[in-house]
């Protein structure tokens, strides 16, 4: 609410219109719907111009389902869901529709969103074990309609496989470079593309790796500029900004 | 050089155009220009969209001042140069025309770009001593051309001075929120904006800051969707990729 | 025993009121009881203003049980059991009185305390999976007799919700502000509120969380004044120093 | 503004009484003064109860002294800076009333507040190296009016000290326990007191120490309750929080 | 594809030769087959003068097994696959030849190389936990058909054992030193050979060995010349090391 | 083997009493034995002044039982296994004489040695969860024969129990504290012993105990004189080096 | 003060030899001297059976040279200062006497002690840049007047100069092994003695060294039995731990 | 000294030929030099088959020109002291000939080694700032005498001047591979070379860089195979390694 709409309200009181009590409403009203354990932010959609997403870790199967229907009995069409238990799946199937990927570990309750055509975002991923963080990338920029071209196996041990690909970087309006053990490839993709490269380092691998930490700093720390980064394992937080920013 | 300018290249040696040799030069061109310690590169304007920048840090004023030269030389009309030590804006300025900030410690040599109409970046800085960091990142903004709004001294301690500013925000197009202490700024940005956020930590504390570690992790761990993160104190990587937004 | 006791026991000798004898014991008597394993703080509720607690990480269900037994026989009317294995519930219901809450995994051995008025205590939680350490802070405060009030859900995702609530907050007299991730909660919140705020970090999250760790340091890194920091996870802490500052 | 004041304004506005526009007015009124580089929070006072700080370090001598000019201007009676370097003094001296501690870098512009008698805070410092951050929490204090306590030099190892001011410690209504190193004061202290104790770890120390880690950890993990801790050698926040809970 | 092959394509090209269409395929053949999720090198042993190796941690059984039949099937004569999870064992084998050592657990698909006559290769692991790690170099070692000198339990708490070894050490031509804890191995080795030594730090022990950074440190900071170090527990790098070296 | 052995030996091969075969054996004794994975120092009992001892920890049953086995056969009385796997137990007693204590995880195989009257040397727990490390220091003392005091559970919380204690800590010849989470318990008893403090930090706690490392720096930088740390959990080794000063 | 002497004080209380004011002032009488800024342990030869140590990091040489003159008033023959600043030196002289070493920075003002025999401290330092911190070991055991043989330049890197002095190593009743780097000194030590060793990591090295963290971590997981570590580049702590064990 | 020297000398003592005691000379002749502060090795040679080395960082000049001085008159030709202060330079040239490099702070005292013709030695570094660093590495391989090759200014950023540059890469015999910041340097070159790759990760960068932990964990988690690493800016570790493989 900005002052000017604001500034409408005090003028129908002023005018008689609208009792102070309906204004105090109109003021105050709740823009959110409580289930006492969480509180659900029906409008969403229109603040931050996309839908409400459940982070699934940490939630039970009933609380997640709850969630969800809520949001869909609100008028939501498609909730995503990220970090589901491979266990729930069939609780929440019961009871809501509900996609499943199970390598990402993302789920859809509701209609799943029809692909449209925003410019294009790749995903790339530097090696096999890095795909589950790379899907739950690209499935939640395609949850958003966004067109996704995905890279995958291109890590810099054989750097000739990314520079095949070349022609794809090139097109891209934004890239998501998914990649853990030293996590080299964020900076070679921003080293030769020309648009924002979003680095999003895994836990992938062993030792000094340190549960991610390693991929982390160094795309911190990438000589490439156009490089930003997001949490290790991020994969949604990566495909939300990429889409976000595609159809900038 | 992308596949159909090869198979040009091709067909004009097979119909005898172009002899072998000519087109052994083509393919092989140098992109760059080496001076001994480093190595300039000319085609980064067409490769990556955007002029060549000098990491200022770790270099002397005679490198400083020979790769701007070299790059002037070369055809650029500015070249921005970040980290700059004030001490050598005598040196330099006796030689090639430079304007200097000594806050964010930025330097442009050759002509100072215009600023064109682009969307609004805004650059948000949580205190006072967060300033040359943010600086840094609206100068470079400010550099290719963007349009900047600075909102300084908005951070969580005093939230109701970041909440007066709520329309500026709905009206970026991106925003760059610099923060020390604990970072909370990118967060409570990322939960109102309805655009891409890029979190710059500062090292800016004492203490358990740990160099600006605090601020880091805070950003990296932000629970708002939307928000990705730069190098401690990377102004510049900031402002350079809020431009590379902007401009999609 | 203070000076002024002391004095008080050399007069009784000194006037023969007192053997030597008994003086010495009245000066030695073990403020405990000693289990072998575990030496039970019997003076506690006279030293410290409080019941005893038993931290029941690293216990087995017999020492959990014995120690509870020994304190009840010694004229606590209940005792505090936190971080209570739920597979331990039945050996020790079946043994002693016993409430036990799995959320938080609190027990109360011995009868559950009333709820008397003190000033109000405000929990409040960011995210759902916050809430079984904010749990165990209210069921810790309410041990000790206190109002509390709860607000979960309130994380700076979706800052709206947390100002919905700000007379709640001005009306506190000591808030706890739980928040994994980012940890942002605990600042806002110190922002706003005029009351002490205890700020627990909790290990919700995930990658650069490390294990807390994120939440620990922005919110040692607060700029808002007013804010402590116990353990991370450490809801009875919280609940615990709530009480006590609630009570002056 | 609370519910009932916006109620009120709103059936003024009914009643004719107030045009829409001066409602308006009264309801958006900037809470602040601008001075570009900062923000000076004016009805600070009323909001948190208590008079504005300046922290001091990283701001130049002009942006202190401006920052403090302005707040006395707009009716403060004194304003604390915290960690103001020895160099400032002369420069800020020359331009407004100034009382400045060397030891603990704590200036007062304006007048010096009156002691008054709140219940007794005892700032307790384990070695002499700790006493700077100790005095930085005890001026703090002070600042606010409030009655305090010096216990130096009452490490752990001479722990008979401590123990010779027992008494000190059973009278406090709030206790801030200073101590670098191992830090164990705090988790002492705790032990055998009966009100809230505020650990400031110290960055006193050398090797393991780790620039205060080792005491930060330390206090963290006191296994006495009733501790929470503020971020290493913050003496200002101890002392601002003390004074908040002693006044409750 | 050096600039010789380029011009002689060309020349091919501008005699006739060769067609443009031709010569693009010939420029731009893919080096690797796609198999959707990975893309295999086949080209590897011309590029690296090795056969590929598997990775095989993170990976599925039917990956696995997946990728080296194809690797087979392309004319390696055998595949090495480390990190092989033992439960994999029996799926593989019934589907494609394999070797399988489960203490390194690495597996050999196809035929097991021929030892031929290198210079020797000394593995020296410092305690019986550490063996693992040992025979991963070891066995990769002998994959490229080194010859291997095994010395374990030779750690510098019984310091004799190593010194009885003298003359095997003084006949290696590379060393690798496996150790964890502390890690000394590695410089003790570093001071009386003078032959390079491939550090490999080990996870084994426990406390502030955090998971191996303690050995790595150690071996980091060797005061002895000529050793190198490569990621904890990773036996495979070593061994792949030790055999380019000795092919040299 | 010291210079004047030799001299020895070199004198009876000149005087012919020994012939040069004979000599270079004598020089040579392997003093250990090979069992392949594990070199057994038969020797140690003489260098050392101490039995061999077995870290159980990584070891298979098999090898635990063979070392074991080995070393009864070549003398040894009794031999200590510690962190020794409950479950291996059934089958070593099956195989060899063996005691076995699960709260510490200390097997003895052979005779249990006899206690004799050495000097007192006194373990001291923080907590109840403390015990199994001390158990193992304890057990490892009393292997050797030394005459061990157990004072358990007198952590700083409750200091009054340790205080009751202050005769004990006053006759002992060496102490062992062993403490978790803030560790505080090394430095309080460091400032009232007069002989050497052996600390030994436990991972005992949680959150920002990160293992042991809370305890353990607090241990380390330990401002009471007398006082140095083994590594975390490392019960033997306190238990071992307390044995060694005892008997000096 | 034990219980027989309070009885003995109860029992002249109660026959009238001693008046119940004398009697407290017994039992309380201050074993301290208070300056204000440090509580002077008097008492301290007594209670730990050594003199008192100033240590000089962070104290002024006003209050270094207060507090040695006030122990020396009191009684002291000597007093041990460490980290003394080199420019405090003709600050003190000019006041009381005062033997000063500029490589340890080790000051002792008063008599220096006198040399006398007990069991041999050997004081081993790996390389040349340890030798500060050794000596601050050496002068500090010296002061103790314990006999000392150091033993610099035997780090591992080359292990023939130590074993060189395996016989001095055999002699010693106790060893101090100082080391920066790897700090594999204390293990290699650790594994050919038969007394105690203290390990002194120094922060001598760099890169990975991390101020001292890479030795510290190294000898804490030594794999040697017998070996304890104190702070980083705390000799005076291994001298003073070195006397105490020398001793019993 | 081996068996088969031992067996000569004892066949000797007992043929007559030796007398015990010049026997007894000939097995302990020390082969070292005690300068008292330093033992110099001068058999050093001969057991690791290269010069001396001074480790110049914590060395006073005395110190470095007395322990270059007695190697000079042991017969060296030539001794390398690495990271030699500046200001030392004209104390010690006044003494003996020095050449010395300000960039690398490479001293070689004697005469300079002549150049000759080994297999080639790549050395790489990624930035211009991380030149210090390689130069050391250049100008220790140059003083062993090999061949060195210069790639400077080849970082990813700018990744075909990396590729320009690929003939190079795959003539070298040993490649040193030096870069800050992310460090992906040398997984990229470790990606497309066939020989061993030496990683010298840099303390070049700011912020997330941590001192070089970066790029140090950058390069110990390569995913390209044939890497190792050295301590961060250890250009002398890796120069004197590629020197030891390049010999090979």
């Amino acid at each position: 609410m900005n002052k000017d709409d604001l500034k409408n309200i005090l003028e129908q009181v002023s005018s008689g219109e609208l009792s102070p009590d309906d204004a105090l409403l109109k003021i105050n009203t709740e823009p959110y719907k409580d289930l006492g354990f969480a509180k659900i932010d029906t409008q969403r959609g229109v603040r931050k111009g996309t839908a409400e997403v459940i982070y699934g870790a940490g939630k039970t199967k009933e609380q997640i389902c709850e969630i969800a229907s809520s949001m869909l009995e609100s008028g939501e069409r498609s909730v995503l869901i990220t970090k589901m238990d491979r266990d729930f799946v069939d609780y929440v199937k019961e009871r809501i529709p509900l996609f499943y990927d199970s390598m990402s570990k993302i789920g859809i309750a509701g209609e799943k969103p029809k692909k449209s055509e925003f410019g294009k975002i790749v995903i790339a991923a530097a090696g096999t074990s890095d795909i589950p963080v790379a899907e739950e990338a690209a499935l939640t920029a395609e949850f958003y309609s966004n067109n996704v071209v995905r890279l995958y196996d291109v890590g810099v041990a054989g750097i000739h496989r990314l520079f095949d690909n070349v022609d794809t970087i090139a097109d891209a309006k934004v890239i998501v470079a998914v990649a853990g053990m030293e996590g080299a490839l964020a900076s070679v993709i921003g080293g030769i593309a020309s648009c924002p490269v979003i680095g999003v380092p895994t836990s992938v691998g062993y030792g000094a790796n340190f549960g991610g930490l390693s991929a982390l700093l160094s795309m911190l720390n990438s000589c490439a500029s156009g490089v930003s980064v997001v949490n290790i394992d991020n994969g949604f937080g990566a495909g939300y900004l990429a889409s976000m920013i595609n159809k900038i």
